[in-house]
């Protein structure tokens, strides 16, 4: 049962745009893209900011992305983060994205934590860590 | 004094992303066209649309853009959207928009009817233009 | 040793704009899936089209991408386009983007032809499947 | 007569994307305003970044685009970029953007030089302000 105060995935809303059409009138795929990086900074800020210093950022080491159906306009995406693996120095992100409660893509990613002094990987900070655990743990 | 069922102009929001930051951490200039055409697009459906048959489209002659302040990220953009002049076939549109009350950008722009079939301008139909000038009285 | 005539990979450049860069002043991960776009576009512009009637029509079911360097601006991205996998109704592509002859991404692709009017999956003509042997063979 | 080593305004080329276009197989408006911006950057950085610090930036306060024709792809679109008038802390610009050699729109626009660290307008230095004459006196 889903606890509602710790849900799976933490959701991100975000409005389509005519501009997101292609030819066939159709959400173009680059539009996934921007999504699924919409979820990933909302989740982010809402879940890690605190537990970071401006010292850290990420960045997106690969992505894997499944089209499943065909988006159109208007309407509200709907971004599903959750996360899937904790590694020493990154972290796997799960993403959906539905539109009227239908999924038409979902993601794998990989996102480098990343010292921005150094440019290099950093390991977890504690805390930072805690809060990924937390999530991988609903799942 | 405003009535509520007949506002000045058409309200439309468009949830900001991530990928509409700039360099310097600002909304891209080429963002607010886009956010102008949400709103535009989001008139012509929910009022102009029922007036119009699909042998009808729109098309966009000429847009001035003032830029006002610097937009920021995350956020949820307020497109104000009226018209402003009806003509024989086309049609001025006078927008804002607007970031948690602070204007960040406004446009007025020329858009034409074009009957789709032959691709030139076509005069508005009595029932469009009724609406038009409803809008327009409101201001 | 390579055919000049018969390159193993198709070569599309694009230019970068300034748009295409995010707050940290590189190319944002959306914009390589637009550049993949773009090679893929003109892959079966400049190779498929011709064996292919209007009815056909293509569609992304999945891709990945493995980022390896950050990009810049200005530049003149490369798109290096091969064919890796042939089925019954779809393609597998292999991608690459670089800049200044430095690999920044690298992407694999499937593809799926579609008849149009059925809005299904369609087997491959003859022609089209040959050409894309052709280039299936070179790698 | 044109002098070819001074032109009368500088030219800068993009290529057009696939994911430029709209549902109508257009160019989506709002590139206009990237390819506009592409030739906006490119004069500051061919004429003008020598002869400023990095301690200026430059906001654009103002754009107006007239739309002349609709732009197909695929293709190079080629900014023509020139001066139009000098302020003593702002330049206007006046652009067009040809394909093929038609002309699709065309723009003026008023970008302010900006002292970064005080987020203020600033007047222009004497090095730059002669190469604006130059470019203003060649219209």
């Amino acid at each position: 049962m889903t606890d509602p105060a710790h849900p799976v995935d933490l959701i991100t809303e975000v409005t389509l745009r005519y501009s997101d059409l292609d030819p066939l009138g159709h959400l173009n795929n680059a539009v996934y893209a921007t999504l699924f990086e919409a979820g990933r900074v909302d989740f982010v800020e809402r879940e890690l900011a605190s537990a970071l210093t401006p010292a850290f950022g990420f960045v997106l080491a690969r992505i894997e992305i499944d089209f499943r159906a065909e988006g159109h306009f208007p309407g509200m995406a709907r971004i599903e983060t959750g996360i899937a693996r904790i590694g020493r120095t990154s972290m796997d992100f799960d993403q959906k994205v539905t539109l009227e409660g239908r999924e038409l893509a979902a993601a794998r990613s990989v996102c480098v934590l990343l010292d921005l002094r150094l440019r290099a990987p950093a390991p977890w900070p504690e805390d930072a860590r805690a809060v990924l655990k937390d999530w991988l743990g609903r799942r």
